[in-house]
């Protein structure tokens, strides 16, 4: 058995130098460097549909180019993602940044000052005024038809002028993005109250379809799941609703399995319903994923 | 300031008495006889419309019976739930129970037994096949036309024969039922397979205009969020989008707020947001719903 | 295998009626359940040797009466105690009892008002001062030698003059406390404050041979893990040191094992150790101590 | 207010670099970000006395070497540590090192096989026949009289022939390290089982002099907290003692605050017990150790 030489840091360190370190220690530092080495082993793999299930708000986070990144680099190539990163990513392509929030704050003080709060991050008010203006101007140039969640987002990226946008850049690197909660979002909100003027409407039940057969003709499947909800859920149902079985499966979450949410849910469990594979390569990083992804991405990036 | 006066037992103690000693506790003792307190209190408030947010595995936890007791005594007037949820009921509704897991199992053999784990439930793979089944001579019933999920789970409820489901109780009842993430679910995916035959169709960003409708005409609107997800998110977002606020807010969860997920945020933080009112009473209880739930039910139940 | 039969309530149930509706339901009610049924039979079973380890703050958590129950009740045999459990203790034997905080505080504003926060509990810093004094008056009476600390409090429990304490109550039924982590309270402060007047002397390194023996000398053994820490460590060293195995093993915790320290490890991963034997009956509750400890109790006192 | 830059990563970018993209970001990382920086301050203030608070399996955890650049670039002055890691030090000091444990194990074979798991880490059972080896004859050299465990333990560093052991780096840099549990550890047993043959004696509630002597003559105080238990609270024991309080406070848990224990509790919970300072600089990072504190020592390391 491999022996704990343990991690050693020093002067200079690359993020690729201390993931290799980390195979030295345990606990978290050796998942993390174990979801590094199957992450790279995953893009590498040509043969593999890379899934990215998206879900916390990641953008307030500060994983908006962490993730254009992984987009560009083509290190996924099918996003399922939460309406509320979607959303948040608009806001800031619409040109509203979220800000830090002060070491002392009072909510309902924030609530007078219009800064809504996440965490640590605030998401200036005005951010809600500007995408509503800006998806005014853009939905009325959109396809006037019923479209799926992600046959709506590729149109929808195509306005998206900011090139540092989630949507702009899957756009144009051609990954998709399904959003199968997109009516539990802002964007979901506004689509609605667009349908009352235009002839535009988007139905995420029909994004079936496509997921399933993009399930189908892969030759193999693989996820990386970044925390839970429905993103993660509905990569595992693709899965479960086809003979497909993820070959690679790597989960960053803060979430904890004993209360049977799907959210903390272990990849072991996964593998009861056909959704992981029996010899897949899993782990699961128990780490909040502003620090593991980024880790991730840096230690794999060419 | 009150003193701890200490938890007391004794032979025979009601789970009401139980809850009246946690008030001389401490910690999440307190915090749970808090949450039964503003139950109650938002029960018994006329002008409030009772928000029920359902999130988690929460049938094959076993709570279908107690959330059934709050539909039929009507503690609550509108349910947010997940798609898995409904699914679940459905399946049980169909026949099919959930089952214990054996203390020691294998991933890999309970995939060959069709036995998919959810932590320490088994749901056997039998209750899909049992549900399509049952779906398919449902669905061609149902009026053949678009309908949001809310509309779509009323005429469902109705064929429902199974007086134990949660989707037929609401039906008679006359409590409404919304899935914003239907389409993330076994059941949006039979939806979505008999759409190939039917003219039903279900498109969750519909229910928009009702749920914005409910919480403007609402004098005063309270929730009970059950876990996180989507079902506490579209609550939220309807108090957002309309004057209204939350007068009344439990939440009961194992989330944590630190890395910034909507399921484990604090309700101090919805105040920024306006979703929960600056003096609105609130109480999170950081306990699994499987104990908190039928302990703030059995001590408001009459 | 046993189905999900659903947990039910109803008006006036009993916490017995709630926890047997518990085997009902999954994750951790069924668990909590399960608790409830191991410790009863640990209790029962005349054979065993009861550890009680106890972490946390449990009497600002208000459970000093419950903890008091167990002991006169004689449902455990031998306790380990963290310091800080102790000195809490002897506070409120001095008179000072803790406080519920008020919902809004400011920790800053507390510190002026000498009250110090325990999560939502305060200790009025005047339980500190009269401390001091108590102890000064009752330390000159003790034998003046070095005595481990289970000596010690053995002696101490005979000058408490308050029978609702948990060192009274202990001292009166013959139960033993150990305190290996002594030096770590204001207790273990207090002795060395007095060992310059005085000839008493506290070292719990001296605990060791009699809590070895203990081991040694019983036929089987149990413990009711209420948090972990010292005290739950301190139970499986004299497992390890034994050949001895802990035949019943109950665990309440919120500690996760991801981390990998001791306070969240598994039960199973103490059998590698030979802390839990092979066969014992074992079950972790993830649940705040203050609900699931009265539970316990409360469903198995006569 | 500082606006959300987003993090960024590059082929070849150093943990320095990455912890300054983290002040891009939100939640965790941002966090993380700020632990290194007030470690800098604080390690840089020639003023300040630096305490460092070690808790949980940290040497299984690969985490020696990160502790023993810490110890011998002077990054700290005073060590708090539990009895266990001492005792995993001085097993890898004997020669004898902790493994990775298989993807596959159970622990009953694991036991079978003297592999005694601490979650995905094994110590072989051989470990601790070495160490009572080594120990009997070190312990046999040491000063036969009775010794604070900080006595004690420069006595047993001076005789410590590993040079990675974090024990024998602290005598070579004339770093103290206080053990208050002491007791509760195999180190504690073996002082004990070899006091009934050595007349060397060691009380760890002898410590209190030197510790409170050390707040008291510190000019200012600040702490890093390595996981909570005895360590933080010992620590903290000492600010309330003393008039001193920490000026920096940086804590590394993934405990939670929610159940009272002294472990998860926030640090300006600590403000209300003057256990910290009113202004001092705090931050608490809800991540594994084992990833956090070698990037705070990483990104810090001249």
């Amino acid at each position: 058995m491999a022996k704990v030489e343990h991690v050693d840091v020093w002067p200079g360190i690359s993020v690729k130098e201390l993931v290799e370190q980390f195979s030295h220690g345990g606990f978290q530092a050796y998942k993390l460097w174990k979801a590094c080495r199957i992450f790279r082993e995953m893009v590498e793999d040509q043969e593999c549909t890379k899934f990215l299930g998206l879900a916390g708000a990641l953008v307030p986070g500060g994983m908006r180019k962490v993730i254009v990144r992984m987009i560009r680099k083509h290190m996924v190539d099918v996003i399922v993602s939460t309406g509320g990163i979607l959303t948040h990513d608009l806001i800031e392509a619409a040109g509203i940044q979220h800000v830090h929030a002060p070491e002392k704050y009072n909510d309902v003080k924030l609530r007078s000052e219009m800064l809504n709060r996440i965490y640590n991050v605030l998401l200036p008010n005005d951010g809600y005024v500007k995408l509503e203006k800006k998806l005014a101007t853009i939905l009325e140039k959109l396809p006037q038809k019923t479209m799926s969640s992600r046959e709506f987002l590729e149109h929808l990226g195509r306005h998206v002028e900011d090139r540092e946008s989630i949507i702009r850049a899957a756009y144009d690197e051609n990954i998709k993005i399904f959003c199968p909660a997109i009516a539990d979002s802002v964007l979901g909100f506004h689509i609605w109250m667009n349908t009352q003027f235009l002839k535009l409407r988007v139905n995420p039940i029909l994004d079936q379809r496509e997921m399933t057969a993009i399930a189908y003709e892969s030759k193999k499947c693989g996820a990386l799941f970044v925390g839970g909800g429905t993103s993660k859920h509905y990569i595992a149902l693709a899965m479960q609703f086809s003979p497909r079985s993820l070959e690679y499966a790597i989960q960053i979450t803060m979430d904890r399995p004993e209360h049977g949410g799907v959210s903390g849910a272990t990849l072991s469990e996964a593998k009861s319903w056909g959704k992981v594979a029996e010899k897949a390569k899993t782990v699961e990083v128990i780490c909040d994923a502003t620090i593991a992804l980024p880790i991730i991405v840096a230690s794999n990036i060419l």
